[in-house]
């Protein structure tokens, strides 16, 4: 028997599962991403919550394929990260060296990027599972993407590969992205961004009918309304999906992947957000690449464990 | 001693390289493409022409890597070509095991897109040497690309990816593109492009005076005009820019290379261009790919039969 662990860190908790070698997850827990003293103790509490595990069930090291880490920020192929600025982490360092050591045995370490592992999450055990290419945008708060070509993240040069949310859309905004830019993708179609768009239709329209109006304003409710046939609601929904969709049509046609998979939190709404997506996809994408396949991902808040182990198999 | 042969099939003429498996250019010719009869004797014209070549050098068969080939169409991983309009092959079928069928001997044969291919050559001896990571777009009469991860073409599922000549510039054209899609990069930055929007600018600005008003309308004349800094050339090399440098900025934020290689005729008329394009894409990129090399081409016409013979390397 083998296994592998599966470490997911966020800002505010990191995620572990224990898989079989063959993608079996086995247990999940969590624990408190301690982010004081610039993050000095996220790697030793790690490694003493795996360490536990191990020496719990009476695993043997010569049956650990090793351990894998998602993380909030770019890491190149080296295991170096540049930046988390969620962990408080600031100087580059070698971030799977450095987990490696805290481990009194010799257990194998790998590291990457939290949008690239959840796309390889997919790829291995989800719904990308018996793909080769794949493109994975995650929408949520932002908008985070994962590249796999033959079966493979591509991590790019600086550990910035598959960066779907920061492509220009063709039309600036009033306020910069976060990330310095104005008019990337995630400003329209992340969850943030459906609400950017809802609230500029609500004040354009203020006498407009619309369940929406003294709601919350989230993406849920927008969805919701959509599937109640809103009207305002629809329009918020076309231009969403005219950004998105007119985007990946760009990235199918350099990359010209099998399948690609919306998932996050807004693709928890249904397949409601995919008709959405597909016209406008299907109107500028290269012929070649007209039948790539839309699903959404079926991990869920899973696919960052899965895919972190992934990186050992 | 190896060697491998190098073929770049157009449209009217193949071009043939005998490399030794270094890299060195020993010999290079041309057959013409004899497309009568659905192209069929392109093929055995090619095998004779290689089997002559290595007969008359008296090569041995244990010497010979192979013969690598640069098909102007979508070539898919087993070397299935989709469909080649300008050699008039119609049905798909395996190119490679074809070629290899001609010849009496056992080379082993490997096939790919023109536009992949001519990349892989510059990655194998060209601007690109040194790099593993590498977009490269071949400015002609229409756009090619070719995208390089880890020192491999990336084919794509459908033979497909690299297709940047044809991603939506997020601005509809009155004609449609080849392809049938309104609004392609190549509308508006291939040297047919430029031209169009040449066109445009002297029929918008009948009075403005310009070098360009009496002459030829072709790419290399309007960079002429761009060096001795006519207005209305720079105007469109302006917006040229606009379009390659934007649309690039997507690819980078997509994949993250290490250096964008511009090739084809219109890259040979100097580095003039290159700043045109990095204004734009600079302005638009993710800020961890902002350090993008950019090079011209240096291979010129030779580019697909070093990339066709690197298919074996």
């Amino acid at each position: 028997m083998s296994y592998v662990f599966g470490v997911d860190v966020g800002g505010t908790s990191v995620k572990i599962g224990l898989f079989t070698g063959e993608g079996e997850l086995l247990e999940k827990w969590s624990i408190p991403t301690n982010t004081d003293n610039e993050g000095a103790a996220i790697l030793p509490d790690i490694a003493a919550s795996v360490q536990n595990k191990i020496d719990e069930k009476g695993l043997k090291e010569s049956e650990i394929l090793g351990v894998g880490m998602g993380l909030p920020g770019p890491v190149d192929e080296n295991g170096i990260i540049r930046k988390a600025v969620n962990l408080q982490w600031k100087d580059n360092f070698n971030v799977e060296e450095r987990l490696k050591n805290c481990f009194k045995g010799d257990i194998k370490v790998k590291a990457g990027n939290d949008a690239n592992v959840a796309a390889l999450g997919e790829a291995w055990m989800g719904a990308g599972k018996g793909y080769k290419n794949i493109v994975m945008v995650t929408l949520g708060t932002g908008i985070g993407g994962g590249v796999i070509i033959n079966g493979k993240i591509v991590t790019g040069t600086a550990g910035a590969a598959g960066e779907i949310g920061h492509i220009y859309v063709g039309e600036d905004t009033a306020e910069p992205c976060n990330c310095g830019n104005k008019g990337c993708l995630e400003q329209f179609a992340s969850a943030t961004g459906m609400v950017r768009l809802l609230k500029e239709e609500l004040e354009n329209n203020p006498d407009e009918k619309t369940e929406l109006r003294d709601k919350p304003l989230n993406a849920k409710e927008l969805w919701d309304a959509v599937k109640n046939n809103d009207p305002l609601a629809i329009r918020v929904a076309k231009r969403f999906g005219k950004y998105l969709g007119t985007g990946l049509s760009v990235v199918a046609g350099v990359l010209n992947p099998e399948i690609i998979i919306i998932g996050g939190g807004v693709s928890m709404t249904g397949d409601v957000i995919l008709p959405y997506i597909t016209e406008h996809f299907k109107t500028h994408v290269f012929h070649a690449s007209a039948d790539t396949k839309f699903v959404r991902a079926t991990l869920g808040n899973d696919g960052g464990i899965y895919g972190a182990a992934a990186l050992l198999i």
